[in-house]
């Protein structure tokens, strides 16, 4: 039997896992799931011994854990491969947006809806089952493996870099694939060529000791939340700029090239608004909405919070406010540098009668960008092209995997996204959902880059 | 025996009484409250008839009920007062911030400890307890006596006007008199001149669908919570000036006089910031904080609301972002035109790529401002000055109690503040608390304002 027809015999038993794998609740950012994400760790590790990798192990970091396996029979001519992806996901919230219940997954319409059927279960079970496929029909494969799946990824990976500094033999490989990632559209294939670095903040002003009534305190003492607004008002302009001082001081200037292939993908905005919702696109001055998402650094509130918030009116000049702020960067920013211009405007800029503290958040990532030419990518691209029939594009993103830059620290290889997903299957939001067709052809397309990778070897 | 005595000899009863109002948790602003805040009205009722009233009656309005009950034997030639109160109370959250649970009231220290214990469960027993011991020391009182107490002064009294106005000759008095009030410190009597207007309003600002990536999304499309920072730093400057057009047009200005009253009254700014913990005070330039918090009309951000809220870092860019706001307003602003005015200046200046909504929420007074020699006011004042042993303060103040206009609307007749609470006491605020000698001494002011009304009659 050829690996393609164990794929298409195998694959009723695979979406049915597929929907087990995501009734495990893995939320990383909230404590009460913590025992979630480990018994989704345990399912990862037994679903890869199931496979016919060896050695799989869960292993733990001063957080949530990860798992490491291995199959290492191809000899030692042909090249080592490490695999990465995620098995914790976002939090589901608000429930009440879902059309089906988050951890209680459906297949509907040729899709499988469900909280991380797209970011990253359905797209980090697509190479074991490629890697199953090929080693139960061929008894062997092309190429040594080494699969490296974390629990931590959507709360910034705050415990990877130690890890991986400590593991680095354990992991270290000739080429990196991440099973975490997008293409284009589903009849057309992505390289993608960098993504954005990530900053997370957190601004908390405080006034009053406790909240005080608006009507004995209003117009003596300074209103935290209003002053907060004043705050975030002096980050960026309407028009999309960042007013901080020094934000843009380490961006690399786009190149008439960069702007010219981000020029030849098709653009429609007005299917773009439509797909977001949203009224109008908005953001830096000077740059096509395609370029300020992809190549041109971001500043974003991600949540507020003060005083009253349920229904009706309490009179409350509340204590304190707090927003949460996280920033892409783009190369050669840094973490630490932007939060620290940000951390000094505040201050700078804070209104009378309130005090300030601003906190940098776990999770952070430097921006990642391949080096023209790089071989990885090449031998994907090809791969993709054979899938797809078509030629992908080339571009950068903006979304951010620090895992990626760390890999590339410790291990001195540039990663290659590898994955499956599509922009429009609601990441992080309400009704996530996966395309069963790319599912299977994510499984034909590792497949077959095992192939190539084992004869380019 | 002597009215006092009878307050003397039933002072323990009367605080164990308190304390079982306050373990009602009738909290109008929340809709799982709703039986409580009846289970309150029943309770309230019944006390009236207790201490000798006659007609109590739960009357039910479009939202909380009311409590009316009367005792109308003085003879016609006697005036009837109208005595007001509230049985319903501010949520409490923070819950953690209490030292003793809200709704399990403690006596410590010589005070009552729990939500409402000032504002105004004990206020607006104090009448009723003047009138008992009245009543049934000496058979009968001075005056006619309603009582009239509502369950949603603290949403703003949003049912009231029509119930006021349908039941006009039931209410029908020649002096009103509120247990709802303040007095200056524990030595120090005020006679409570003004008091300020009340609009309640929220702005939601939405941009996509429903929460996006914010590495896929952000600086392609607007942030409706940086562009709901934006709107608020518009409406109000780091100064404390109001920038919205039209929003001092019809206030009037202090006079000489009315400065010189608010400066005769002792002010330690050092003593008001350690009250309130606050850094500095902070308010419109060109007034003192006591003119400001007093006589000039403020707006105050009461909530903030947007994405993620949790611990952590979740990177979303949000749907939706709201604020609610109150402004305190002086005569003679009107909540419906300074409403108008916000809303359309929130339109006016709205960012690029969101869209809002401006919404009045129920609660809303006009100013009140007593005039120069009114009778009550004197009679009032009076009393205090031989209880207190000193000479009252005069001055407006800056809550609001939207009643006293509903009444003056429809009844003609200007209330007066007669309570018994102070600002110190956590109104609104976790660890609320009210002073037992404060709660005895109202007693026998209330015992007092009976008796020289009864003889000015």
């Amino acid at each position: 039997m050829t690996w393609q027809d164990y794929l298409d015999r195998e694959q009723p038993r695979f979406v049915d896992e597929l929907l087990e794998f995501i009734r495990i609740p893995s939320v990383s950012a909230k404590p009460e799931n913590m025992a979630d994400v480990r018994r989704a760790a345990d399912w990862v590790a037994a679903r890869l011994t199931a496979a016919g990798a060896e050695n799989a192990e869960v292993l733990p970091t001063a957080g949530h854990p990860v798992v490491c396996a291995d199959w290492l029979h191809a000899g030692a001519d042909r090249p080592t491969i490490l695999i990465y992806g995620h098995f914790d996901v976002q939090p589901a919230e608000p429930f009440d947006l879902w059309t089906t219940p988050p951890f209680d997954p459906q297949v509907r319409d040729g899709r499988v809806w469900g909280r991380g059927a797209s970011d990253d279960k359905g797209g980090m079970l697509i190479p074991i089952l490629a890697f199953e496929a090929i080693l139960r029909s061929q008894g062997s494969l092309p190429v040594n493996v080494k699969f490296f799946f974390e629990g931590q990824e959507e709360i910034g990976s705050p415990d990877l870099p130690p890890f991986v500094a400590a593991q680095a033999n354990r992991l270290k490989a000739n080429m990196i694939f991440s099973a975490d990632g997008l293409q284009w559209a589903p009849d057309q294939p992505l390289v993608l060529e960098g993504l954005k670095g990530l900053v997370s903040l957190e601004i908390t002003l405080r006034g009053p000791r406790s909240d005080q009534h608006s009507g004995l305190h209003g117009g003596g003492i300074a209103n935290p939340a209003l002053a907060l607004a004043q705050v975030l008002a002096g980050l960026k302009a309407p028009d999309g700029t960042v007013l901080v001082n020094g934000f843009y001081d380490d961006v690399l200037p786009l190149t008439e090239a960069d702007r010219a292939a981000i020029a030849r993908i098709p653009y429609d905005e007005a299917a773009y608004l439509a797909e977001t919702g949203a009224p109008a696109a908005v953001g830096e001055p000077g740059y096509s909405t395609r370029e300020r998402l992809w190549a041109r650094p971001t500043l974003d509130v991600n949540g507020l919070t003060s005083g009253w918030q349920g229904a009706g009116t309490k009179t409350v000049l509340p204590a304190e406010a707090r927003a949460k702020i996280t920033c892409r960067l783009v190369a050669t920013q840094s973490p630490e540098r932007v939060f620290a211009a940000i951390r000094d405007h505040v201050l700078a800029h804070l209104p009378p009668g309130v005090t300030a503290e601003v906190t940098q958040n776990p999770g952070r990532a430097d921006p990642f960008l391949l080096p023209p030419g790089h071989n990885a990518t090449a031998i994907a691209g090809n791969v993709l092209r054979q899938v797809y029939g078509r030629e992908p594009y080339r571009t950068r993103m903006g979304g951010s995997i620090p895992v990626m830059t760390t890999l590339l620290e410790h291990l001195g290889v540039h990663g290659v996204m590898f994955g499956f997903s599509h922009d429009d299957e609601n990441l992080h939001a309400p009704d996530e959902f996966f395309r069963l067709d790319a599912f299977r052809r994510g499984q034909t397309a590792y497949g077959k880059l095992f192939e190539a990778l084992g004869s380019a070897g």
